[in-house]
């Protein structure tokens, strides 16, 4: 029989609700995981194991006095850095913020709390969320490869067995690029649909929030308690009006969730397929494939101004980074590491008039994807999450057939910003591991990203629920 | 009896639906006073004669068969030189648009010419918009004085009987502006009500367009024509799923339109009375009495940040401007004023971050607005429109009792930007005539500024229609 920590999510959750695990269980299970593999891992900045424990107990009380709170209590959480946590350092993996302890929690954070779910931890993170790498930590399928970035502390550790749900934030590619990487699901969300309150930020009008999972049934169950209007902040969007909330989960439970007749797929022809590792190609096209076979319209989609949408992201997070940084770098620029600090103060040289054309190109091309929706009548792109999987911890570069050489450390997130700029849903699923073709090594997770319609989650996790469906899930086996 | 040109909208509307009065005549009637009185305003950078009598001819015979459009048909119009006209002249006051032809109408103009309407001529403008003056055009109440900017020739047209709507917009306070200063009504409509499409841009984050008229109700009348979504505006709303849009005129005219009971109004603290006319200030604060003799609640309120405010603004419009003109002053740089030049070149310099800073000053703006019109209630801030009257046309400066010197051109909007940064309506409603104790001068219209809720154009417009019937409405006499 497996272990606790094994379970997914909604499998510790059922065997809970039963009667048959106790949360108190599950999270010793989880601990001694944590224990195990953390020396090779490295995912977490601090392990809260006497909270977890107390909160477990509490847990286990409640539920035997009948006060079941629903399927995520009792269930083990890991935060990433940048959470403010009561009573919990909260560094942002950064000395800037070494001694930083939040007297209150952030908002998504409280609302799994009052869920139940049990806090094992701190995932670690790159310095401010300043990067596609998590320099600490390591990829649980070989430990010799990173686990991505930003959130690549709560990648590793879903995929791992430490937690059963990672926190994450994702402003250009941090939820899915470990997602992809670690062989996990992991969903940003639609832009303002979960709220930002106490997580740091690194560019506000690009920053979203959002779970890593194991299934994508997971993921629905966390959206269905963190997705909510929250006037603190300024993004949040009031869906009251436009009808409210769906219901994640039970879009996943309708009879005909697994038939995808009267879905199409779109699969871009411009952005997505350039300089891609030929796994990560024909594991995605595999994927489309059984998208089709499962009933769902496959169609090809051109990405309009596919040249201009990573340079605006880039030049807004460039910005945005330098504002948000502008006090404290001033008052503890010395803190930062210094690759980090540099690259915050080349955006103190952005001009207003760069920032302000980036941000009229991000209205056009929104503009021009909204108009491809309606001619094509799309309701997910879906394209590879990422152009190769893990990288080497080293870092390097790779020569693409095309003649472009490319840096690891910057081509990991090159098919990320679309979804940013456009504030659209982007959900990550494991479709396959990288065999001998691989421009980086075989044995490694490959993720598919499925881009839906704003506000319109409930159709993408019903297709990459649908897709999971046909698979058996793979955890990694950790080499020694 | 009067002649047409001197009617209101309203009064002409009825006419015209009677048979009393043809839209030839109207036309003819204007035509006319514009010949008198241009040679002393200069309002109208070209008057479109002929379009204008071949339109009124096709008004009167359509509604002498039947086919009458409703209130709008047969009535003139001048329309700001910023938005495209199809085949008249397009010049923004510039000579880098000295030869653009459009090839079709700006949406408001298209709904206009659609409802009837018969356009005059193109009014002048500051070069593109940029300032608070327009230096063609004088003040019909004094043409020693200037109109007020930048559709000053809105302003004065719409005063002096040239037109009945004159069509304005309003980044600083463009609209009500020229409105206070020529004794006519002008509406800067909520951020995102009233399509932009086809007009030039200044700053495109805080642009709005709306309509100078001699009422109120005249331009609840406009608004009832204008107020729609439409996509080409990324600014757009759509209110489809907040209940669609109110009737304007309709709000008017309830039964118990005139009585207040159940309005607040708020009288701010801060800001709007620093520096003040005391003309001015003796004018809006006796109009606020009047607003309470009819009923409404009146309250102090004190407006949140009000030291940022202006700052923040002005920031934000100068990176805009010098965005949108990046091109056009890099190909046609000579051909700009030296003043304007300038200033555009001036935005070049600011720093993304200053502008992502202010940027977030107006969210937490925004935000702390919002709270204090949820802890007050109020539904109207009640304010003055400008400082002081219209300054004389060869400016010069103020020195204010509290020792601080501010020049006419700066002053005179300093009032404008809490409704631009804040996309909220602002009407403008005319409420006295300068006295002795003027820092200008005797004799000159006052404006008092009602500032709404977003998206509350019924409410604003009840509350200063019911001001506008304890009044006689005012008309100036040209001097020679």
């Amino acid at each position: 029989m497996s272990e606790p920590y094994e379970l997914t999510l909604s499998e510790a959750a059922m065997a809970i609700a039963r009667g048959e695990l106790s949360p108190v269980t599950l999270t010793e299970s989880v601990l001694s995981r944590v224990e195990q593999v953390e020396p090779q891992l490295n995912a977490f900045a601090c392990v809260t194991a006497e909270i977890a424990q107390t909160a477990a107990k509490q847990a286990e009380q409640e539920i035997a006095e009948g006060s079941y709170r629903g399927p995520l209590h009792g269930i083990p959480l890991g935060v990433k850095d940048l959470y403010e946590t009561a009573g919990v350092p909260t560094t942002s993996s950064s000395k800037v913020r070494a001694d930083y302890v939040p007297t209150s929690d952030s908002t998504v954070v409280a609302r799994l709390l009052d869920a139940g779910m049990i806090m094992i931890g701190k995932t670690h993170t790159h310095e401010f969320a300043l990067g596609g790498i998590t320099p600490t930590t390591r990829n649980p399928w070989n430990t010799a490869h990173i686990p991505g970035g930003s959130s690549g502390g709560s990648g590793a550790a879903v995929a791992s067995g430490e937690v059963m749900v990672g926190l994450g934030s994702d402003t250009g590619g941090s939820i899915r690029m470990p997602a992809a990487l670690c062989g996990t699901v992991g969903l940003k969300p639609t832009y303002g649909l979960v709220s930002r309150r106490g997580v740091a930020s690194l560019s506000w009008s690009l920053d979203h929030v959002g779970p890593l999972t194991r299934t994508v049934r997971d993921t629905a169950l966390v959206m269905d308690a963190i997705a909510a209007y929250e006037r603190a902040d300024p993004a949040s969007v009031d869906l009251t009006g436009s009808g409210g909330l769906p219901g994640y989960t039970a879009a996943l439970d309708t009879g005909a969730a697994q038939d995808l007749t009267g879905i199409t797929v779109g699969v871009p022809t411009e952005l997505f397929f350039d300089d891609v590792d030929p796994e990560v190609e024909g594991a995605v096209r595999a994927a489309v494939a059984t998208l089709g076979d499962l009933g769902a319209r496959v169609v090809e989609v051109s990405i309009p101004m596919a040249d201009l949408i990573p340079a605006a992201a880039q030049l807004i997070v460039r910005a945005e980074v330098a504002s948000y940084h502008r006090s404290m770098l001033r008052e503890k620029g010395d803190l930062y590491t210094e690759q980090v600090r540099l690259g915050i103060e080349a955006g103190n040289l952005v001009l207003a008039i760069d920032y302000v054309d980036a941000l009229r190109v991000r209205t056009l091309v929104q503009r021009a994807w909204a108009e491809m929706i309606t001619t094509t009548g799309v309701d997910v792109v879906a394209a590879p999450s990422t152009p190769f999987p893990a990288p080497p911890a080293d870092l390097g570069e790779i020569t693409w057939p095309s003649g472009s050489v490319e840096k690891h450390s910057r081509g990991v997130g090159r098919y990320a910003s679309p979804a940013n700029l456009l504030g659209l849903p982007g959900l990550s699923v494991p479709v396959g591991i990288s065999g001998a073709q691989s421009v980086i090594t075989a044995g490694l997770p490959i993720g598919m990203q499925l881009i839906g319609r704003p506000f319109d989650e409930a159709t993408v996790l019903r297709v990459g629920h649908a897709y999971e469906q046909t698979r058996t899930p793979m955890l990694p086996v950790l080499h020694g």
